[in-house]
């Protein structure tokens, strides 16, 4: 057995290190400093992998990343064929909910895996659709007024306040909430290296 | 406004435990001590329903738990027809994966919420198609030796070891961890407390 990989987590969303922490993985985090806004692409799905693959890239190319498999991500929720971000503030998040309740869409999050050892890389985008529920007028403003929505694109979140507003997903509830297992797995496959190889 | 009410978890799952935290919940949990075992039904959902109402009342009956919300849950992994709780042990946690693998189950969790102030209670049963991955026997080898599949109902869970061996679910995945966060914002609706109500 050789000694096990370094694993780098390039983003700062305590989301995202929770579900691999859960899942028996122990990255370190290497914030990248991309600036999202310069990036466009033509569709959700890609916007959201492209952006994966500067915040993985611009991590790869530190010093300090040397040797280390890193993992970028970036997610966005489509509605209407627009991909929504954070809400800009507390009117844009109750506007959104009050037009989103009752309705479905997609949640796109990009993952990129680049190999610093070998310099091989590999990226794929994960869909996953969420039927959001109908919360009451009085609902959405104790949402709101938590402060939760504005940190969080789509404004909602899995694992938070907004969980019982969310009917049901068809597809990996990790990827709704920043990071999906199943496909890091066939990521990391692809460069030779079994998920379980990185439990601690 | 009047005075918040006490949530009791008649449950001793973290897991379940966690999602309410995470929904900004803060149950007390008091541990029903219902013999599981003891309790028959004709199907894997009404199992499922009754051990909930069997917990839920178990607890809502003492003394503790006057004038608060009890929340009594189970759940059971239906697959072929037939209910699975958790794995005899570390040899069957392995064939069941072995069988599991590449299909699909329905995760079925019975919910029970019962008003101590006023009486009344309800109850439903929440179920969560679950699509299963395709680990390899190694990965299957290293998951059983973790230890984690043998504490758990079905022999996985989404939010540990085995969430990259789960391709994706169909519904809550909280229903699958435990707890639907929507079922029970309905249930504590049908008892006039709306779920922001209860929130810390």
């Amino acid at each position: 057995m050789t000694a096990q990989r370094r694993l780098v987590l390039a983003s700062q969303s305590p989301a995202r290190l929770g579900l691999l922490r859960n899942a028996g993985l122990a990255p370190e985090v290497i914030v990248s400093g991309v600036d999202e806004d310069a990036i466009t692409a033509p569709t959700p799905a890609e916007l959201a992998r492209v952006l994966a693959e500067a915040k993985a890239g611009a991590v790869a190319a530190r010093a300090e990343a040397a040797g280390a498999l890193v993992v970028g991500c970036d997610s966005v929720l489509e509605l209407d064929g627009r991909a929504l971000g954070k809400p800009a503030d507390a009117e844009d998040a109750t506007a959104r909910w009050k037009s989103m309740r009752g309705r479905s869409g997609v949640l796109r999050t990009g993952h990129c895996v680049i190999d610093t050892a070998t310099g091989r890389s590999t990226s794929a985008t994960a869909s996953t659709t969420v039927r959001f529920g109908e919360p009451t007028d009085a609902e959405i403003a104790a949402y709101v007024a938590s402060g939760e929505p504005l940190h969080v694109a789509g404004a909602f979140t899995l694992d938070g306040r907004s969980a019982p507003f969310v009917e049901g997903i068809d597809g990996d509830h990790g990827n709704v909430i920043g990071l999906s297992l199943p496909l890091l797995r066939r990521l990391l496959a692809d460069l030779d290296t079994p998920i379980t190889d990185l439990w601690v």
